[in-house]
């Protein structure tokens, strides 16, 4: 039989096993952070209705959809359009706004949920765009209303979350676009719908530049004059360096309608909060730039950004929307949420060399110095993996340095010889591949001794 | 607009968050003992190239295969056989043959992998079948060699999983192909075709009864003596009730030919090490019963049962393998492995009331009682998050009583109060909803007392 070529299509991100462990540490993180406030997980079926995915959505989105088919359905199980019945999803905010509709009688709300699925999207193959990759999605999704102290609650987590992820120093950016919108309105723009094509001209700002930007609005297809597009720009260009110089800041804007109004209120009331929420000063900043894509929220957004590298762009990013899911249910259900897109972070982290794989799951290598004491090599394995140390036993005979080689190669840092020597002595030798160090220690005391080694190693890498 | 009704196919589980949470936990229970024999995470992506994944297959199992398009290939990705260029893999064996072969060189052998994702079968929508489920697999694969020292090693695996699962008495019931094959070939059935067939009829036994398969087995379609049919029958009704009992019945199976002998050996030595790997007499046994599908294991074989719940049927399953990736490179790679099907047998143990869903992941909840004190209760919140306790904290304001009700309704145990009385007397009131029980504890105690009493409820339930 002629072999078929073993190999995955583009744009999947698949880890050889220390890599897995590096993700799969950054995915124990996250979830630990979410859990930690108090999130529930959720899991949904990774393939949905059609109809039930591209409600909202239109154009670019139903371009980079998947469709699923059976076999048997493969021609069958189109509707009127010519579109299959099911689909993958193509991401976790669609899925929770059915989620929500489908199961809300059975929901307590504020409903607090976490969730930590793949998503798929049909990008072309291109570096870095990845077709199936991880969303790390938390929202809290309350009846009818939903109080703004909630969006003071979501810069806490991603603090907690990054903070732990060990990334470095990272700054939350935040944003109103209640604030934005006013801003606009005091301006002159009035109009709901251009003021979204202007939102959609700030947010070129960062990749083209504020003269693309000036001479946009100032061109044919806005008109405005150059000093509003100067107002604008300087709007945008609002950075706080501390508390009370974005408390500064807010107020410099001076009066405006009622939505700046209301925007500049919810923003000050975030920022009175989020002190007691215990993030400090120095990794949130009010950013008057953020817009974060243009109909979906309404109130405050965020992005997050790792100090010493800008180029990576926002690693989480979220917001304050009205209403999840109007095209479901009739019920109000207001939220706010943030998004972490893990397969790209991680890749990035690790192209910066930002991400640790050298470590196995693995924590300790018994060795098989003689094939007769393997019962006693078993019996050791037993007592470690009771005290829940991650054992691996060689099974089969071979040259101790071929061991060693073998657990080196496997990042497995701690490799026990129990020969005659050791036998006859009630002793354990320790071999340390990473200090390239080894001590006998007494049988007895094996267990504290590699508890406290391991300890060391999960803080000092 | 006109509401999409929020729905999801038939045959998927989507759980509320408290079962999503009794679910999670047996997937942390089996990935920490994966872990702790020394098994390595993989994850592959969930869609696959067609001519990959069905390579192998045919038949049965290409008809429930899902194939996937993105939206611009609709109808443009076939090849000449009009298949879509890709398919969602249907379990988690056939990517692991792709893996292993495309990652050859980056691997270090025996590799010990285990991967726990969802795989997708188009079954007909069916009680108790699913078309997306979670498969929970290990496998050891050799180069070239594999000791049948890690068939034994096996069991050990499936014992520490489901001593912690917590699901009451099972056994690890085993059996040997080869010693099935030889057995046959002793009766005079030499013909590997003919072989295979009466292991199918053999493997009706628990669905059919043994009068059914005799008269199977000397009816036309196999024409052999009543004899030889009751020597097949008696043959696979052995079970062992202890590991003596298990050597003298593989010994009074009398002599046989080389298949049969090699295969005795074999299982002779994976009883002879599994007391070493220890695992208890009363958690195995030998069932020359089980076949586990047809072509491909080729030495030992395992199933789990529940000895309080035989209808449930094997829980674990899996076995020993010759070549895992022959479609895919000309290495040899024989391999031992097993899979736990989590989705059914979740849904089988909550059918049977084994499955404990009333606690959320939330350990405490932080009540408001008076709005002014927000800050306090956010505080009191950090410290506890930062002391790894879950813990949400209301923040609208309402009713004490309705506060509670939540926390009830919710699964989250302990619910704290901070009034002013609390306040001024420097003590949290801790209320157990679970055991409506409240008491004082002084603010310095609370990390300690909360500590204690989520340790004990974890353990007493």
């Amino acid at each position: 039989m002629a072999l078929t070529p073993a190999r995955t299509m583009p744009g999947v991100l698949e880890l050889l096993p220390l890599d897995q462990i590096a993700f799969q540490r950054m995915l124990d993180v996250i979830r630990r952070n979410y859990e930690r406030f108090g999130f529930l997980p959720i899991e949904t079926p990774v393939i949905e209705y059609s109809d039930v995915l591209l409600t909202k959505t239109g154009g670019e989105t139903e371009r980079q959809v998947y469709f699923v088919q059976s076999t048997g359905a493969l021609n069958a199980e189109k509707d009127a359009d010519g579109v299959p019945e099911l689909a993958l999803r193509f991401d976790l905010t669609v899925p929770l706004a059915r989620y929500v509709a489908e199961h809300e009688r059975d929901l307590s709300f504020p409903f607090r949920r976490y969730q930590m699925q793949r998503v798929y999207r049909g990008e072309r193959a291109q570096r870095g765009r990845f077709r199936e990759f991880y969303q790390c999605d938390i929202d809290v999704i309350g009846k009818d209303s939903l109080s703004v102290r909630y969006d003071a609650e979501v810069p806490a987590v991603i603090y907690s979350v990054f903070r732990e992820l060990n990334v470095g120093a990272f700054t939350i950016q935040m944003n109103n676009r209640k604030l934005m919108r006013g801003y606009f309105e005091k301006l002159g723009i009035a109009d709901a719908e251009q003021q979204m094509l202007v939102l959609r001209e700030v947010d070129k700002l960062d990749k083209r530049g504020a003269d693309y930007v000036r001479d946009t609005l100032t061109g044919e297809a806005f008109g405005l004059s150059s000093g509003v597009a100067n107002q604008i720009l300087a709007f945008v260009q609002v950075r706080s360096t501390s508390l009370q110089d974005a408390f500064d800041k807010l107020a410099a804007l001076g009066e405006g309608p009622e939505a700046m109004e209301q925007g500049r209120a919810e923003l000050k009331e975030v920022l009175g909060l989020i002190h007691a929420f215990g993030v400090p000063e120095t990794h949130y900043a009010l950013n008057l730039s953020i817009a974060r894509g243009l109909d979906y929220y309404t109130g405050t957004v965020y992005e997050t950004t790792l100090n010493d590298h800008p180029q990576i762009g926002s690693v989480c990013s979220g917001g304050r929307y009205e209403n999840l899911a109007s095209q479901y249910t009739k019920s109000k259900l207001p939220g706010v949420g943030i998004s972490i897109g893990l397969t790209r972070l991680y890749w990035q982290l690790r192209d910066a060399g930002l991400v640790n794989t050298a470590q196995s799951t693995v924590d300790v290598l018994v060795t098989q110095m003689d094939e007769a004491q393997l019962p006693a090599y078993l019996a050791l394995a037993n007592e470690l993996r009771s005290a829940g140390i991650a054992t691996e036993v060689v099974l089969e005979a071979g040259k101790l340095g071929k061991q060693f080689k073998y657990a080196d190669r496997a990042g497995i840092r701690f490799v026990l010889v129990l020969g005659e020597d050791e036998l006859a002595k009630g002793v354990v030798t320790v071999k340390d591949l990473r200090r390239e160090d080894q001590f006998e220690v007494a049988r007895g005391e094996l267990i504290k001794t590699l508890r406290v080694e391991l300890e060391q190693a999960a803080v000092m890498g």
